[in-house]
């Protein structure tokens, strides 16, 4: 595919540079805002840098306004044309009259009038004695109204074999994956992959476009410093001072992630991230490791994400979309979202994105902060500014606007002197007093444009010039989409903190990261939000303690409840390693334990892991290394970050001889003998369970023939869920335990915790009714779902 | 030990609280430099907060000289006492009257004088109808001297049983491990470890000694921050402006890493990085815990030091040690040295020491450093200066000079407000102009002693109260020389950077660290030493290429050799990562691949230990967690430091149903269907090999029956030497390898290297020249000692 997309795009770039013949630009949309704004300045500009080049134009501007009141609408647009600084006024004057000459206005509404626009072209190539070089058709217009043009184009418009067809599509292309996935498909039985060019304006911005190049023409400087080992983090903002007013019939249905995330940072992240190819102007190996950066990216959670939304806001939903008073928005306008790449480059590295609108200034930029890794001996005062190893060594991207106000590609002094091209980039002269992530501009090599050029002058020029690699291809897209839908689906009811807009925002849109989670930094310092019904908050509630089926309950919120778990355990642990020399402890599988994991990972530093034996108090026959083994959610969880000695780790063997829990293999016994040989009396000093919905515990089910009884330690069972074969311990052997601890969490869980309170001693019905340690402790942990409903 | 120790120790407490008597303070060296600076002063300090307590006092001033002219001295070293501000005038003059009276001098040569001093004490005690609380020698005499006081002091000196002896010591305790251990029995033969309090004078600064205090009454806020997860990095620094003149005798023997960093700078790391125990003010805990972290310590290599020495510091030895003129000292005066801590808590976090003579300041501090985790929305501008959370975090303890010139500790606003106990702490009022580390004194809550003290003061007060955990025990002395003897050794031939000295030396000094290994930031400007004889130096070697038994060969010194062989796996393992999506890798047991794992572990961050599967070349027949079998020395080298998933990793299963390698058990078979399923062709990519001086390879020794041919790929073999039994990978499953590495090293490997590299292919004789693989490539690694010898 992408080969023969290759060369024909090529074919079409080599017809525009050697076969020189007439070019036609229709606009669709041509009245419009974005129109009047940058796009037919973008188009006269195109026609500055390429009339007398050989080729000749005609520019069509459309709409469904009728001809007349269009034309005018048209005229009123090009009548602020501007002349760019560098171009004499006279010549371009002379120009200018060219350009409008070439500039018509025509209404494309029906398939007539599409075909009658072909006519046209055809004609006068024609009777100007010219050769069609090919068609540009820009839709400067809704999604909504894609297909239909894109019909007309494709059944009436294409131009003579030979010459090429560009259509250029402007965002948003869809609303999650699948949606975008449909549009894609539509437009792709109208058109070619290569004939569709989709803006992403902010690769045309200067400095987002030289990502690639300085990366590439800094290679040896960068090689050393571009990995993990050296860069601290990676930020990538886009901070606007507007606000949605005017614009919130459109925002309130995307809002900020699908607004500027999703396509703007998100490409910047890959020209950030991505493994350089050999040769940055190919188009296809771009592609290539750019798609290569996504499969990398590790997957959004919501708590990778904080959302804000500007006080002002609802109300102006309310007003342009007509709501009713008690309506309430949840759409966010301002997002900060963590991102890990996982590959051996960037592992561990934040990459920080944010952007907002009504936030205290207009800026864009990506600053890459590298890690101080220098000691300086000298104090402080007999630094060389500048140039001293322990000052912030940073490369920043400044997009625009801001207190630089230009477009500027900044190198800390000392970092290393960077090569940008001197006929595109000057240095920029000291600004006395202007400080940037800290320090004066002198501390930084900084570069700006030797000719400032707008994105859309700068993307028309490259859709004339067919260079590919500043548009989004559909494979790009949906890769994005990809990433952020699943953020998108679980961020759907979450509340935005709200924010009064501009400096007064403080330090309330402040964040911060740890592990891969992102938080304010300051806790919300009122309710904001008007009440949304009286679900009571975790703080309102403290550790309960009380009594179930006779034995201790602890029951608290889920963070608390593991929290306490956590540290009962630890003080469990050290009791037996100072007492015994060791701890046996036996865990179970499934979802509940992995925050009790991650607890004991992270919270517990003097945890006593090198003296703790690990068991598994029952495992699915899958091999361990199936993601459905519950030794693998130990390893991922908890393993992967202490340092338990190998020889202290037993799972269970349900893979023996190449087969899964195969009874002649006799697994169960010779986990039975390992317990037997290594564990005092095979009495664990704690065996942690969990409850089913069914009542079972270990893998442990209602009538299992084996395990409820009997002398078997451990013993093979079968699950009623997939999949059915099963090791566990057998209910006598955990009865022997020194503690057992039962961990219930979760409304689905209420009905059985309920039911099991009631009943006796009935292990065959509720396998977990039989769990009563024989000379040790038992003790339930229930988060308030499950034991309050 | 510790329960006797401290029951005794109590019992001196009780009696010097409780049953107040006298007690005798003998000063020995009273007429030395450190009494006249600092030990009478602390004396008279003691008497000032002692009389009227109801204890008794006398002070004993002794020393070699005569009576008349020693007394002389001391009453000179006397005049100078000076009266805290605190105190009334008056008062302090009548007191200080009564303490001259109580001072004097006697002359201490002989064993007589010693009896002749214990009579004068007991007569004196008995006419004044007192009673014998207790008493103190302290020794402020050279090392050499210590022996025959102590043996003096011990044999005629003790009080009476019931009251109490206690001896302090002054550095340097020993040059090294052995020396150390040597003066700790020698003293243990006289004095019980309770008697002995051994002074580091910078425990009794007030900064350090408010470390474990502060850190005990900021649990809450600290418990959150005192980790890896926050702490960025910690610098432990103490420089000084003075040089070595006129104690070169002394510092040329020592250095500067004997001189400061083994003590002082090791004391404050200690603290700094031990767990809190629940009590601190229980000497027992505290040291049992200081033990911890010494045990957590990463071991030292020559690369985690960086030296210099001050340019005039050669002359002066030459001078003050009458060198001949091409003398060419090596002793440090300066050191910078990486530290890194191997348990949960610091793993990973780099602790940072230095210190050295003739810098640009005099200043001692500890930096805890944290890790900034937050993003501020707002812009730089809009900063609430002081609380932002993006400015840096930080905790310093100004141990003292330095722009401060107080002891002061100072924690940034934006992370907590700490408690400091108002009685002995008070807050410091802002100096506008002054910055630390960055930012203004503002930006820090800043505390400072009510009343400063001397740190003489304070220990003499410890001792006399007892406070046994501000001295340095004799398990902690040792556990602070294992740790600095290695790196002392692997640096005594290493020649220091020079130094102007003072603000000249500019960047000079500067470092910085990567992995474990610490590097002057600038390169050396120009060869400052001389030549120092034709010592071949490994610098002067290069890794030199060239072909052994016709396979290519790596020769090089043993560091050039381990850090090539490393990188040539790291870039084998990636290649089968690219390509196949795994590497397994066969390694071999014994000493010379543990420099190679060490190497891995820290030094090479990119490797794909994820996807990377780890089999055993061959093992002993012992359990797996016997510190014999090969298994657990890549456990203690390797896989505690990098994150190879379990089930990637694979034992030889030489221990099964309770028996070590019993036909009956299949062990080998199942090594060998283990290895058939998971390793494609059984073909490893890589193959690391030793060779024995008998021509051994694997375990597969000259003559053996098996695994030298045929079909087996996992054999059992017989060694002859213990433990005989083996378990081996055969030499035809080693030739299908994809490489194979033979790495050889050491003298002792000279011969057989001679005589292999003559012989043909004869395995019977000489296994290790079976080895050939069918189409994968060997490769020999040999240091220079191995190769020639």
């Amino acid at each position: 595919m992408l080969t023969v997309a290759m060369c024909l795009a090529l074919l079409g770039c080599l017809q525009a540079q050697e076969f020189k013949g007439h070019v036609s630009i229709i606009l669709l949309g041509a009245t419009g805002d974005l129109a009047k704004k940058y796009l037919w300045q973008g188009l006269f500009q195109l026609y500055l840098d390429e009339a007398g080049k050989g080729h000749s134009f005609s520019f069509h501007g459309a709409a469904l306004t009728a001809p007349q009141q269009g034309q005018k609408l048209m005229d009123k647009a090009l009548e602020s044309l501007s002349c760019p600084k560098d171009l004499a006024l006279s010549h371009c004057d002379e120009l200018k009259g060219q350009f409008l000459q070439l500039s018509q206005y025509r209404q494309l509404k029906t398939a007539e009038d599409y075909q009658t626009l072909n006519k046209d072209i055809e004609t006068q190539v024609q009777q100007d004695g010219l050769w069609e070089a090919g068609r540009i058709f820009y839709f400067s217009v809704p999604p909504f109204a894609y297909a239909d043009i894109a019909r007309n184009i494709n059944s009436s418009c294409r131009p003579h074999p030979g010459a090429w067809l560009r259509v250029v599509l402007e965002k948003p292309f869809g609303h999650d994956h699948l949606s975008a996935q449909q549009l894609a498909s539509e437009l792709g039985s109208f058109f070619q992959e290569e004939e569709m060019y989709r803006v992403d304006h902010y690769l045309g911005k200067q400095a987002v476009a030289q990502i690639l190049p300085f990366r590439d023409q800094n290679r040896k400087a960068l090689d050393g410093l571009w990995s993990r080992h050296h860069v601290e983090r990676v930020e990538i903002i886009m901070k606007e001072t507007v606000d949605a007013e005017g614009r919130a019939s459109f925002y309130e249905e995307y809002g900020v992630i699908r607004d500027t995330l999703q396509n703007h940072l998100t490409e910047i992240l890959t020209l950030v991230a991505m493994e350089l190819p050999h040769n940055i102007s190919s188009s296809a190996a771009v592609l290539q490791h750019k798609l290569q950066a996504f499969q990398a990216l590790r997957g959004l959670q919501k708590s990778s994400a904080i959302l804000g939304q500007y006080q002002a806001y609802n109300e102006q939903v309310r007003r342009e979309l007509k709501k009713p008073d008690g309506f309430q928005s949840l759409t966010p306008t301002f997002a900060g979202v963590l991102v890990h790449i996982d590959n051996l480059r960037w592992e561990g590295v934040p990459f920080i994105l944010v952007s907002g609108k009504a936030l205290d200034e207009r800026v864009g930029y990506v600053r890459v902060l590298f890690k101080n890794r220098a000691y300086c001996t000298q104090s402080e005062r007999h630094w060389a500014s500048e140039q001293s190893r322990c000052l912030p060594k940073q490369i920043i991207f400044h997009i625009g606007h801001g207190e630089l106000g230009h477009p500027t590609i900044l190198v800390s002094r000392n970092l290393f002197k960077p090569y940008l091209p001197t006929q595109s980039w000057k240095e920029v002269q000291a600004e006395p007093g202007l400080r940037l992530f800290g320090r004066p501009l002198s501390d930084y090599y900084a570069f700006r444009p030797v000719r400032e050029q707008d994105a859309y002058s700068v993307l028309l020029s490259h859709i004339f010039h067919c260079r590919k690699e500043s548009f989004i291809t559909t494979e790009n897209l949906l890769a994005s989409w990809v990433f952020w839908t699943p953020l998108l689906d679980s961020l759907a009811f979450e509340v935005p903190r709200l924010y009064p807009g501009g400096a007064e925002n403080g330090h309330l849109l402040d964040f911060e990261f740890s592990g891969g989670q992102l938080s304010f930094s300051q806790r919300q310092p009122e309710v904001l939000m008007p009440e949304l019904g009286s679900v009571p908050k975790p703080s309102d509630f403290q550790v309960l303690r009380a009594q179930y089926r006779e034995s201790p309950l602890v029951t608290a919120w889920p963070e608390e409840l593991i929290s306490q778990l956590a540290s009962d355990i630890e003080a469990t642990a050290e009791q037996s390693v100072r007492r015994f020399g060791k701890f046996h402890l036996a865990l179970s599988g499934g979802s509940s334990p992995i925050a009790l994991f991650q607890q004991l990972a992270t919270g517990h530093y003097s945890f006593p892991w090198a003296h703790t034996h690990l068991w598994l108090v029952d495992e699915r026959c899958v091999p361990l290394s199936d993601p459905e083994s519950n030794f693998q959610g130990l390893q991922a969880h908890l393993l992967q970050h202490v340092r338990v000695p190998y020889c202290n780790i037993h799972p269970m063997p349900v893979h023996l001889h190449q087969r899964l829990c195969a009874e002649e293999d006799q697994g169960a016994q010779t986990y039975a003998s390992e317990i037997s040989a290594l564990v005092a009396n095979s009495s664990f000093d704690l065996v942690l369970l969990g409850m089913g919905t069914d009542g079972h515990t270990a893998s442990l089910f209602p009538q299992s023939p084996t395990g409820l009884d009997g002398d078997q330690l451990v013993v093979l069972t079968e699950s009623p869920l997939r999949p059915h074969q099963r090791m566990s311990l057998s209910l006598p052997l955990i009865n022997r335990a020194k503690k057992v601890a039962v961990l219930v969490m979760g409304r689905t869980k209420r009905e059985i915790t309920m039911l099991v309170s009631r009943v006796g001693h009935e292990p065959k019905k509720w396998p977990i009714s039989g769990v009563l340690p024989l000379s040790g402790q038992l003790v339930w942990y229930m988060d308030y779902e499950a034991f309050l409903g």
